[in-house]
């Protein structure tokens, strides 16, 4: 297996730390997103929608979605289980993982991409060959959806130690990746929400952090 | 368990056919969203965020999305498997699923959504309490989308019969539902994708799709 990653991108973080909690360690290769490295080729052949990450096996199979290279990875490598251990938690990951990516992630994107000169015409990934023109208004509706992302992370870490429970799972490290990525737009945890803060500071704390 | 429903919405359809693939009967509870009900007590309380399908468990747990509610499923009533049978299928059938869900059904619903009065200031699912004002400049690029949409289910389909290789799967159910939830923005596939139309006459015909 090959990972083509991103140092700086957000979403190749979450595969990256996920690859560190259960200790694999692949070949790598960088794409320099910033200079367009992603957006031709040889690039384009491994991935034609031009995202990061991308695990390519062996035989040529890519897959280009975090959730469908942490599904492989997770049944491959199995221990510690972090898409859940039993029927529910699998099912309360999954939907937990997807809460944070929409209202977290993908929030801070549209704020991100379409305020930002550099994605006038590229404000959605996944679209190397068109122009996709900024929506100024998309700004305030990610604010907007990033406060009950918010409100939902504090709600939930009142009642569990991470999102799903007491063991940390991939819900947590796209919750994290997802705040992380807010630095670039300037938003941060709310002073008040202290469970998220205490959270927060926990799986920054891990090794795997730093992946 | 028992299972929230809305017959005329699409992403409750995902999860019908799902089920009738399966042979899955459970009592249902059908919630009026046309006239609001989705969005007051009692309903949620099942679901504060006023999303349909929610899936309850005789103990009382809810999901609401619904790969949450598929995943689970799928582990209870294994046969036939719809989340792919081998490793590598399960990982291509979630980066399937999502790109069906992505660039077909949540496309969909931002055309729709932001150019229908009706959600003149509900223009987001899942924010029952805000007011979230439509972005008519999302209704351009939705239809940009689905164009991509268009353009990748025809090059799948043109390899193999169904999305993932010969075997219908939960990538074909969201693609399939979003193709017919199209038809409320005027949207078809487009007439020179003989493969996609091929495709489509095919899952329309499993008793399933009356679901």
């Amino acid at each position: 297996m090959k990972f083509y990653d991103c140092r700086m991108a957000p979403n190749p973080r979450r595969a990256r730390i996920f690859m560190a909690e259960k200790s694999i360690v692949l070949p790598t290769i960088e794409v320099d997103i910033v200079n367009g490295e992603n957006l031709r080729e040889p690039f384009l052949t491994v991935n034609p929608r031009g995202l990061l990450p991308t695990l390519e096996l062996d035989d040529g199979t890519h897959f280009d979605e975090v959730m469908a290279i942490c599904r492989y990875l997770e049944e491959l490598y199995p221990t510690p289980a972090l898409l859940g251990r039993t029927p529910v938690e699998r099912a309360r990951v999954t939907s937990y993982q997807r809460k944070a990516e929409f209202e977290g992630m993908i929030a801070g994107s549209e704020v991100f991409r379409n305020g930002h000169e550099k994605f006038s015409v590229r404000s959605i990934p996944g679209a190397p060959h068109q122009s996709v023109p900024a929506i100024p208004g998309l700004i305030a509706r990610g604010h907007q959806t990033i406060g009950r992302f918010h409100d939902w992370l504090e709600n939930t870490l009142s009642r569990s130690e991470y999102l799903v429970g007491d063991t940390y799972t991939m819900a947590d490290i796209t919750a994290q990746c997802a705040i992380g990525f807010h630095a670039w737009i300037k938003v941060e945890i709310p002073e008040n929400h202290a469970h998220t803060q205490r959270w927060f500071r926990a799986v920054s704390a891990r090794p795997s952090a730093g992946a």
